[in-house]
């Protein structure tokens, strides 16, 4: 494999230069950069992260710090932000709290003083003083925190209309939507909710918050209390979860003989493997993870490298998959 | 709270006397042993673990490296073993392969050159030299590699023989089981499908083995899947698979209006929460994680600590959980 020397050597430039231009450690001037990109090209370098890293006295490892390892959500996630992390030469530590309050702050600490080049939050339990005196960098995920703290976000203002729009388009007249029980005021997806809300009541739809309790992984518990409440309030014709207690609520509607989609419209939230694990497609909420992963890895990129941040705020698109169950 | 000294002074021994028996560094008389435990049962002593830590020199994190973080059985096994540690002052790295022969070695030789206490490894895809080389605590889980190397496995022999016996009480007389595309010998759960094929074979009962796609996750290809399977071959009475791929045969066999479990049975395997995610409640045998994980930490604690092993090689029982689909 071709050296940076070959590289230099090619594009009649010094070792250094060609380095300037790979760690983005100074400016170049444009044409030089060309040169030296052109002969990478001609030589087919590849770039050796572990020698970059030793360059840059890079940790190897970004951390990252969920409420549940377990969630099929984080945990997809994960995997997306895992395997761009490794292209870059960086390993990922998973961790979770299990929204233990105590455990996020000791995991910081354990971050801040420890090898680690960055750290990925998708908790927020602690006074914000405490994110922004974090000495690394720190990016948040659908959890806004303070405004020098990076975000990246799903547009789950979008995700409530486009969910809003479904039901209108199936002329649901009673909605009912699931969300966690506790203030949910940070974090962000509760935006779906409150847009869905706004824009059903508009169009003098009933719409009506259920509260659950979040990351029982019971499906049968949820199955349990769907059917309960659609034989209690059988004018309910919409509902909207995340894929778990959606995907029992489709399939409770389906046990209780109900007309799907004629007669009751199911939206999921969140777009795991889970919401594909019903009798019938659902319809649901897609999180663009990808899109989230690339973007994060991306940014934590020009934190590690100190460049300055393309965008510090990101909210990306989700997008509404029709099934069978609207 | 109460510090080493102040045990050290209630039970009238030295500071460094209490160390030891903390850490288990040295032998310490079993009198003194008593009224040291005593001392600290008496003042609420709670031991510092990162003092410990620092004491012992411990980098405080354990890497666990698994063929993918999205599967909800090392998902699930991830989240209890990381509990575990956590009682124990340890943060988990968990990292995942892809199944990636390259990936792994990369990672291996990460953790050792870097801050990992030990290793726990639920992938196996190099040669036994490369894990026998390891210089660190290494704990294999399912897989086995070399007689040196510490294993805690489920005991899949019993798994193979309780679905047996199921299928044998609901009267099968053709059984498909399904397992993943590809060599499967190191892995020892590959064994469940030996001996249900052996023990319904011995009772002259049809058994037939069909390979699939492991990991992709996608429920509705499994069930397509599956409804081409059950319309093809109307004789089959008796699917043992993974819980996913085993509810997208009870979906599917529901929906082809088989009497279920008069006419069809169903097993699934590792009882994970998507054992739970069916119409009716399906029997599964149960891998035992907190067991698992429990077990596993506890073997780290002694390889650390440069204790001699309770046990190299630990079986432990996995059970079935009877549902409505046997």
């Amino acid at each position: 494999m071709a050296s940076i020397r070959e590289v230099a050597k090619r594009a009649g430039v010094a070792a250094c230069t060609v380095s300037r231009v790979l760690n983005g450690t100074a400016s170049v001037a444009p044409e030089t950069r060309m040169r030296i990109e052109q002969a990478m090209k001609e030589l087919d370098y590849v770039p050796n992260e572990l020698a970059r890293g030793m360059f840059r006295q890079k940790a190897g490892i970004i951390a990252m710090l969920v409420p549940s390892i377990k969630h099929p959500f984080f945990s997809s996630l994960a995997d997306c932000i895992e395997r761009r992390l490794y292209e870059r030469g960086w390993k990922l530590m998973l961790c979770s709290t299990g929204d233990d309050v105590e455990r996020e702050q000791e995991y910081l600490n354990f971050f801040r003083s420890n090898l680690v080049d960055g750290v990925i939050l998708a908790v927020n339990n602690l006074d914000a003083e405490v994110y922004e005196a974090f000495q690394k960098p720190l990016i948040m995920l659908d959890r806004y925190v303070a405004p020098e703290i990076p975000l990246v976000v799903s547009d789950h203002r979008m995700g409530g209309r486009l969910a809003a729009e479904e039901f209108m388009r199936n002329r649901c007249r009673y909605v009912i939507h699931l969300c966690s029980e506790g203030p949910a005021d940070e974090i962000i997806s509760y935006e779906s909710h409150i847009e869905l809300e706004n824009i059903l009541n508009r169009h003098q739809i009933f719409c009506r918050k259920v509260e659950i309790k979040w990351n029982s992984f019971d499906f049968q518990e949820y199955r349990k209390l769907a059917k309960l409440i659609l034989q209690s309030y059988p004018e309910i014709d919409g509902v909207m979860a995340a894929d778990m207690p959606a995907s029992a609520f489709l399939s409770a509607a389906l046990e209780l003989g109900k007309k799907v989609p004629e007669g009751f419209c199911v939206v999921g939230y969140d777009g795991t493997y889970i919401s594909n694990f019903n009798p019938i497609p659902m319809t649901t909420i897609i999180q663009p993870i990808e899109a989230i992963a690339e973007c994060v890895v991306e940014m934590m990129t020009e934190l590690t490298e100190k460049r300055p941040l393309k965008q510090r705020y990101v909210r990306l698109p989700v997008e509404l998959r029709k099934g069978e169950s609207s």
